[in-house]
């Protein structure tokens, strides 16, 4: 309840909804998408409706679930609010806060105007706590991660020349709900040929030819509530790949390894971000690197995070994902999911990178791939 | 214009995010999810970066697109203020409204730092002119619903008992898809035997059993943007349904037939509300109704709308959803698409209802339904 000491406050309300219910599954476990979880110093309430009751009764274990003393059709929530007030016996006067970047401006003076009560606009006081993830949140994005990685695993030996960008993303999403993912974190991205030049490729129905790199950029959301989010490249065989690509390949693994490697409690994310964008841009190809190296993951795909003033802690969970892009030839992206650690960091993902034999099209498809440095993330995350 | 007039406004500023890109799509033709658009008097802005710059060019005619002038990762979209405010030369002082049901306290907090400017927060301004539709959104809405009921009659005939709630979604999808949708508009629902007692069941495995009531609640997101949202329900056939299903049948397609009888410019949705749900508590399933007659229809499935102040004018799209659900035993709910004329109301949606010989196994399966209404929805819609 440090949340309500800092800013002295003698309630915090957090309110879940269809953009964003992570908030509140956060700190409470209720994963539905209509509710108001109000945080006193005493205790917790989640007041939900009908709908919700049984549901919220049974994931936001130590919390006291009540209703809504009525419904209202503005959107403003104060029938949520009464009953969580009146539920945690809040005084006139008292300092309430709320989520000031979530919270519309109309809403939040709706509530000055009904309530008695002093109301506290905080910034991303609930988003900072999720920064930094726990022992089981750790445990948790790894599950995800691994059962990402055997996704990949399941489909890589499948992907031929003739598919199209939308059967390859098909596949990628049945092996991850068979691997016990609820479903995609995100829209698969799968970019073939020259789409693979564009880092947001829309999936569609070009057919992959042989010799083109493929970039198939995907992750589960998984029961936990945790997400994984994986990036491989690879050749479709039969065809030789254009040399800038076999040598982008290169240049990218490389810069992956070496933003990896300088990972460690302390750095800052510009810091870290340069890594990789110093070698790319020493081996020519720095204005082909177009986005950041990559971002926080846990609950949301792109976790919410500080990335300028926040230095990584044991805890930090994100993605290492340079690319590069040549128009009308194709891109490659080579992104894991990764956990920094006390004295370094350890990778999550195990999913193969291609091998030095990547373009040999007489091998068998399962040898394309090196093992990756998986006993590396295959290793318990002890140091933490 | 008008929009800037009755605020007295120099301009108005309108976000598109992942959660909400309606409004601007609305005002521009764009339809990507990062960028914000800014009218003034004289001209309107589109502020999209790199990555949205040929789409917004090529979706928003009119419009003038430009770049923000920097990049900021605090959310709070300064530089994409920065270029609005310069390419339309406003000047310090100016009175600019923001929709104040959407920007949190703390973004609008930081613009007042920011700017010289004095931003008014607007409530609903441009969704109150979604509220009406014009004569092309109606077309489209039209043909949004005509493509939804083909779709039903594609997949009707399929519909056997053993097959999962989840196939029958999936085939409704499919016909979705066929018929020109780019996909559903919400999650199909697919409500069988005791599960159609829940009026937002969560579709999953369970089988179709002979005799069982089967609530299909679906919809298309079609590319011009509208959306369609259809209810049906059947018998599964080869078995005699719950009497008390088949009597609830009756009343729900009498109360949604008197229900748009009642429809016609100048009627408040609490009158509407009032006809189907006075039947039914009429008939003896008052307390079995479980929620409002329907909903606003346009550009989002539930598409905003004053439900308390709007009287209905020519050009509102609705739904009528009356339904009776009977825990342990089942559920009946009928919906259509509805456009208010000058001089009452006409069906956009064209599926059969059941016919008088439902529950006949003997017939074939296609004799089941009725012709519908569908002479009545296939008018022109000449009386706007």
């Amino acid at each position: 309840m440090g949340l309500l000491q800092k800013e002295k406050l003698q309630a915090l309300i957090v309110v879940t909804n269809e953009s964003n219910n992570k908030n509140v599954f956060y700190l409470s476990g209720f994963g539905g998408t209509t509710g108001v979880f109000v945080l006193s110093k005493k205790k917790a309430v989640l007041v939900v409706d009908g709908r919700y009751t049984a549901r919220a009764k049974s994931e936001a274990r130590g919390v006291t679930v009540v209703s809504p003393e009525q419904r209202s059709k503005d959107g403003g929530m104060s029938g949520y609010l009464r009953a969580a007030f009146r539920e945690l016996n809040l005084k006139e006067g008292s300092k309430i806060g709320y989520e000031g970047m979530r919270i519309p401006v109309l809403i939040a003076r709706s509530w000055s105007s009904t309530f008695p009560m002093k109301f506290i606009p905080t910034k991303n006081a609930v988003e900072r706590l999720r920064q930094t993830k726990d022992t089981y949140e750790i445990k948790e994005s790894m599950n995800a991660a691994r059962a990402t990685s055997r996704a990949f695993r399941d489909v890589m030996p499948r992907i031929r020349k003739g598919m199209t960008e939308q059967h390859v993303a098909l596949l990628i999403e049945y092996a991850l709900k068979k691997r016990g993912a609820t479903g995609p974190s995100f829209e698969t991205i799968v970019a073939s040929g020259p789409n693979a030049a564009i880092p947001h490729h829309k999936t569609a129905l070009r057919k992959l030819r042989a010799g083109d790199s493929v970039v198939i950029d995907f992750g589960g959301l998984f029961p936990s509530g945790y997400c994984s989010d994986i990036t491989r490249t690879l050749f479709v065989p039969g065809g030789k790949p254009h040399q800038k690509l076999l040598d982008a390949y290169q240049v990218v693994l490389i810069a992956h390894k070496k933003a990896f490697d300088a990972l460690r409690p302390g750095l800052m994310w510009k810091e870290y971000d340069r890594v990789a964008r110093d070698y790319i841009t020493k081996s020519g190809f720095g204005k082909h690197f177009t986005h950041g190296v990559g971002h926080s993951l846990g609950l949301d795909v792109h976790d919410p995070y500080d990335y300028v003033n926040n230095p990584f802690e044991a805890g930090t969970v994100l993605t290492d994902e340079p690319g590069i892009y040549i128009e009308g030839i194709g891109g490659v992206r080579i992104e894991d999911d990764i956990v920094i650690t006390k004295t370094g960091a350890q990778k999550l993902s195990t999913a193969p990178y291609l091998s030095g034999t990547m373009a040999g099209e007489k091998k068998n498809s399962n040898s394309r791939f090196s093992s990756n440095s998986a006993k590396k993330g295959s290793r318990r995350i002890k140091s933490l």
